[in-house]
C-alpha cells in the first residue's frame, strides 16, 4: 500500500490502474478511521480492483466554533488500518494541497440541505459536496463508499451525482455499532465513561421508535415526544430529532413510505447523530 | 458523424473512443453556429481524435423576460456545419434529457461572477457553471473550447476547473469577426440592417480605448467616457462598459498588468457582447 500526499501522484497510481483496466473504488474520509469505515474499505475490496481511502479533514465543512481544531488526526494508525484491510492507496492531502487559493467554487445542493443537520450547520454541508466533488475529480472512481449513519449526507450527495452527471456509483453500508448499540463514529473518542453511558440513549430513543411504528404507531408527534423524553432521561441535549422521508428529506406528518428517523444530540460536549431507515412500502421492512 | 439526443449513447460513443485510446475535444454550444463556432471546431478537430459538439440552449442560464424562448434554433443547419469541419459526434439533449427532475445541485464560483454581464443577470453563470459541469461529466473530455468573446464566462470556467479538479483542460480562442469588425454571435441574426450598422460602435469603442491605451492612457475614467460617448453617437443603449484585470475581472482604476477591456450594449432589442485584451505587462503587447 501507498501513501501519496498530492493530486498529481494519486492521478497517476489511478491511471496506471486504469490502463490495466481495473476498476476504481474510493472510500472518502476524515481519519480517525473505525469499524465503521473498515465495513467501507472491506466492501471496496470485495468490489473493486484498486481501492483509494481518503484521508482529509476538510476545513470547509466545520463552521465557527466547532470541533475543527480537536479533530483527530491519526495517519499512522490509519494507515496501517487500511493497509491491513487491503486498500491499496491513501490520498492524505494538505488543506493547501486541496485549495492552493481561496475557493470560489461551491457545489451546494438544495432542499435536502435545508433541515436537520443542515439547520444548525447552515455551511457544512456546502463543503462537504464541494469536496466531493474535487475527490470524485481527482480520483476518477468508479465506485465512492459512504456510511449510512451520515444519512443526509449520503442523500445530498446520491442527488449531487445524479443532478450534476457525475460518472460514478454511490455505495451506502449500515451503520456500524458498538456490542452495547452505540454507533461508531470518530467523535466517540472525546466521550468520557460515564458520557458514553449516557450516550446510548440515541439508540434507544431510535429503537423505541421503531418498536412503536412496528406496534402501528404512525402519528410523528407522538413517536417524537416518545424518543425526546428518553434523550431527556439521559441528559442528552437536543439538536433534533426528526421523522422525514429518506429520500427528499422532507419532514412526515404521517408515517408512510420510506422513512427516516434521525437526531443530532450533544452528549456533554460532543455532538452525535444517529438514525433508523424504516420502509412501510409494501411489503413493509421494521427492522 | 453522428448525432445522439442522450446522456447514453453519448456516453458509449466516447468510452468506445477511450478504448482506442483517442483522445477527446467537446465544444459546448447553444447550436445557432457560426464563424466563431467554427474556429473552435477547427482547433478541436485539429489537437483531438475525436470531438463532440454539444448543441444544447440550456433553459437554467436564462433569465426572466430574456430570449430563451426565440433563441434560434437550427439542429439540420448546425448539423452539416459540423460535419463539414470534421466532427465526430454532435450531443443534442433534450431538456428533459439533461433535467430530468427538478435541479437542486448547482455549482457557482464567487466573485468572477458578481460584475460585468453577472450584475444584470444574476442567475446566468449559475446556470452557465452548472451545466458546463453535467456536459464536463457526461463527455468526459480532455479538452473543452471556448470562444474569448464570452470573456467572463471563460474566467469562470477556467477558475471552476481549477477550484473543483476537474480532470480537462480549458482551451479559449479568440473573437472572430465579420469583415467590418462586428463580433460574430448567434444574436446578429437579431439585428435588422440599419441595426447591423450600429452595432458596430461596441468595435468602435474597444478600438478607440485600444489607441488611447497605446498612446499612454492610463486613467480607467478617461478611457471609459470615450467609450461610452462612441456608443451614445449609435444610440446604443450601455449596460455595462468596464475595465477589469483579465484574471480576478475586478475593475482597474488604473490601466496595468493584464487587462481586460468588455462591454454589453443593447441595439434596438439585442444584448450585444463584445471585448479586448490587452496585456501591459513587460513587454506590453497592445494589439
Amino acid at each position: 500500500m501507498k501513501i501519496v500526499h498530492t493530486i498529481e501522484d494519486v492521478r497517476k497510481s489511478v491511471r496506471q490502474s486504469r490502463i490495466e483496466g481495473k476498476t476504481i473504488g474510493l472510500v472518502p474520509t476524515m481519519g480517525a478511521l473505525h469499524a465503521g469505515h473498515a465495513s467501507l474499505i472491506e466492501a471496496a475490496v470485495a468490489e473493486c480492483d484498486f481501492v483509494v481511502v481518503s484521508i482529509f479533514v476538510n476545513p470547509t465543512q466545520f463552521g465557527p466554533g466547532e470541533d475543527l481544531d480537536k479533530y483527530p488526526c491519526t495517519l499512522d494508525t490509519d494507515a496501517a488500518f487500511c493497509e491491513n484491510l487491503g486498500a491499496d492507496l491513501i490520498f492524505a492531502p494538505s488543506a493547501d494541497e486541496m485549495y492552493p487559493s481561496e475557493p470560489l467554487t461551491w457545489v451546494e445542493v438544495e432542499k435536502l440541505t435545508d433541515g436537520l443537520c443542515g439547520a444548525n450547520r447552515p455551511e457544512h454541508f456546502k463543503g462537504v459536496t464541494t469536496v466531493c466533488a474535487k475527490l470524485f475529480n481527482i480520483v476518477g472512481a468508479d465506485i465512492a463508499y459512504f456510511g449510512q449513519k451520515d444519512a443526509q449526507q449520503t442523500a445530498i450527495i446520491r442527488r449531487m451525482v445524479c443532478d450534476l452527471n457525475l460518472p460514478l456509483q454511490i455505495c451506502v453500508y449500515p451503520i456500524v455499532r458498538e456490542p452495547n448499540g452505540l454507533a461508531m463514529s470518530s467523535r466517540n473518542r472525546y466521550l468520557s465513561a460515564e458520557e458514553r453511558g449516557r450516550a446510548l440513549c440515541l439508540r434507544k430513543a431510535l429503537t423505541a421508535c421503531r418498536e412503536q411504528i412496528a406496534a402501528g404507531q404512525r402519528d410523528r408527534n407522538t413517536l417524537i415526544d416518545t424518543m425526546e423524553a428518553i434523550i431527556a432521561q439521559d441528559q442528552g441535549r437536543i439538536d433534533y430529532v426528526s421523522i422525514v422521508d429518506a429520500e427528499t428529506l422532507e419532514p412526515l406528518k404521517t408515517i408512510a413510505g420510506k422513512v427516516l428517523v434521525a437526531l443530532a444530540v450533544h452528549i456533554g460536549d460532543t455532538r452525535l447523530i444517529d438514525n433508523i431507515l424504516i420502509d412501510l412500502n409494501n411489503p413493509p421492512n421494521i427492522v
